[in-house]
């Protein structure tokens, strides 16, 4: 008997993911019966999209999991409807894409591009950076993404610091924990790079007592939350140039409306949210997998633990 | 008895090279004069910059070698009053900096980061690039600087063809050679990165033949000389669409004359220059090695090939 999976996201969504979602199942040896409208009782599993209408898990009686297709789970996990596990997604396609995106902004930042970018002007500009040896990258978040950006800044010769809650040990990077630990890893960084989940406690990582910590122009980059950094503390930082640039992906609201301070701020650089995307094909393969997991009654991939939010 | 090695630079050099090669010098175990001024009759070693006042070698009757700072050699290659070997500098630091800059302006044009850097005016511009996987970049030239770039591009997931002259094999890179290799390299190159040494050959690799051979919209980034592209070739190629985006680094003329087309083109990037430097501590390890072959009867490293010219 097929399996019934409910694919709960934006309508637009459905064009993207239908193929691949099909392909995927398939291809895991997953007979399923994947649609946009079943009765909720009748749902086995729920691919999921936090902006979906569905917002009350109550009435998915026999469901057995909720498969996030977000990398990000802040909008979902603190629902007290959800009584059954959610995986988040951990999509070699968004890993891949955060690396290129963090190691062409650190290197952006470390080359000093920007000053040829903007400087076409007939004068010859000559800036040559130390090495990246001589770099020290801090990386804020030792998670998939956070792991693997951090290996990659290394492995092109950086510096490298990673900084986590809880200890984690990181091939190729010295890594540090808990306050006192966070406290030395911004004391040296000359590039902080921001991949913390968002949860009531990493909330503000980044604010005026912290950012004081960090060498007198130091870079920011956050591709991860918008709510890591307090805004104003930053927009402080940055016109006393504590702080040298930030260039940031994510926002409290977005779009970042247009009258925000950061759009005028000349040591600002916006990008819309695009530091990585879910691939669909990619992050098909993960929802498949866990689907056919959950058949073949084998734990879950990548299950969100609920008190820590991530 | 000490050996006698000339410092054949700008003077201005003798300020950043002194200390540096006579550490260096002592590490290998060599015990040496390093001085501006020598009779040309008593010089053991030619410490050597293409552009100093020695440009006839004649005179040093009992030299064994001119060991060149620079990458490039094309300015002394020709010159018919060396006999003695001559060695190109190949340089840790000067690698690792290539290999940082060529990895950051491929990530930026492969990234389109230029679209933020210029479009901070409030507009939310998504720009969703493919992954580096189905990114196909093709670089000329696998001498030592072309394969630790095409390496390291590769490392990063790029699809990477590499090209030269005499057949090559770099690992995880698909490495074509002569004339036909050279089109089914253009053929596929989204991004292309010139490291090819200047000789009469590579000259002008570059052209309006090959320049057609690429895809639409393809980008040219240039550490390697100038002279390999026919300027007024893809001054015509840039108007055209043809190629999407120069970002080029080295001219025939440097620095690159203000009134040049170059620098005004809204599809050229200019850098002056900076791709890498030899950088002096480094530099002075591989000529104090060099000094320490000589004396001990061991071969050179990095000799130049003067038939092949590089």
């Amino acid at each position: 008997m097929p399996v019934n999976v409910l694919f709960a996201a934006l309508p637009e969504r459905w064009e993207t993911y239908e193929t691949p979602l099909k392909n995927a199942l398939t291809a895991a040896g997953v007979e399923a019966n994947l649609t946009l409208d079943l009765p909720p009782g009748e749902v086995d599993y729920i691919v999921y999209a936090p902006n979906s209408d569905v917002q009350d898990f109550t009435p998915f009686t026999r469901a057995k999991a909720v498969l996030n297709l977000w990398a990000g789970v802040e909008d979902v996990v603190g629902n007290e409807t959800l009584k059954i596990p959610l995986a988040r997604m951990v999509d070699h396609g968004l890993t891949q894409g955060m690396v290129e995106w963090v190691t062409g902004h650190v290197l952006r930042h470390h080359l000093n591009t920007d000053l040829h970018v903007h400087g076409q002007d007939g004068e010859w500009r000559r800036y040559v950076p130390p090495l990246a040896g001589d770099r020290r990258v801090t990386v804020l978040g030792l998670g998939a993404l956070g792991s693997a950006c951090a290996t990659a800044l290394a492995n092109l010769g950086f510096d490298v610091t990673g900084w986590s809650r809880s200890p984690k040990d990181v091939a190729g990077i010295a890594c540090l924990s808990g306050a006192e630990g966070l406290t030395k890893a911004l004391r040296q960084a000359e590039i902080v790079v921001l991949l913390l989940p968002f949860t009531p406690e990493t909330e503000n990582t980044l604010n005026a007592e912290t950012l004081a910590q960090m060498p007198k122009g130091a870079i920011i980059i956050n591709p991860g939350r918008g709510p890591l950094i307090d805004d104003a503390a930053l927009l402080e930082a940055l016109d006393s140039g504590q702080i040298g640039h930030a260039t940031l992906d994510v926002f409290r609201v977005e779009p970042l409306p247009v009258d925000h301070p950061y759009w005028a701020h000349p040591n600002v650089t916006v990008t819309p949210h695009i530091a990585s995307e879910t691939r669909a094909e990619t992050a098909a393969e993960v929802i498949a997998e866990n689907i056919r997991r959950g058949e073949a009654g084998e734990p879950f991939l990548h299950l969100v633990d609920r008190d820590l939010g991530y």
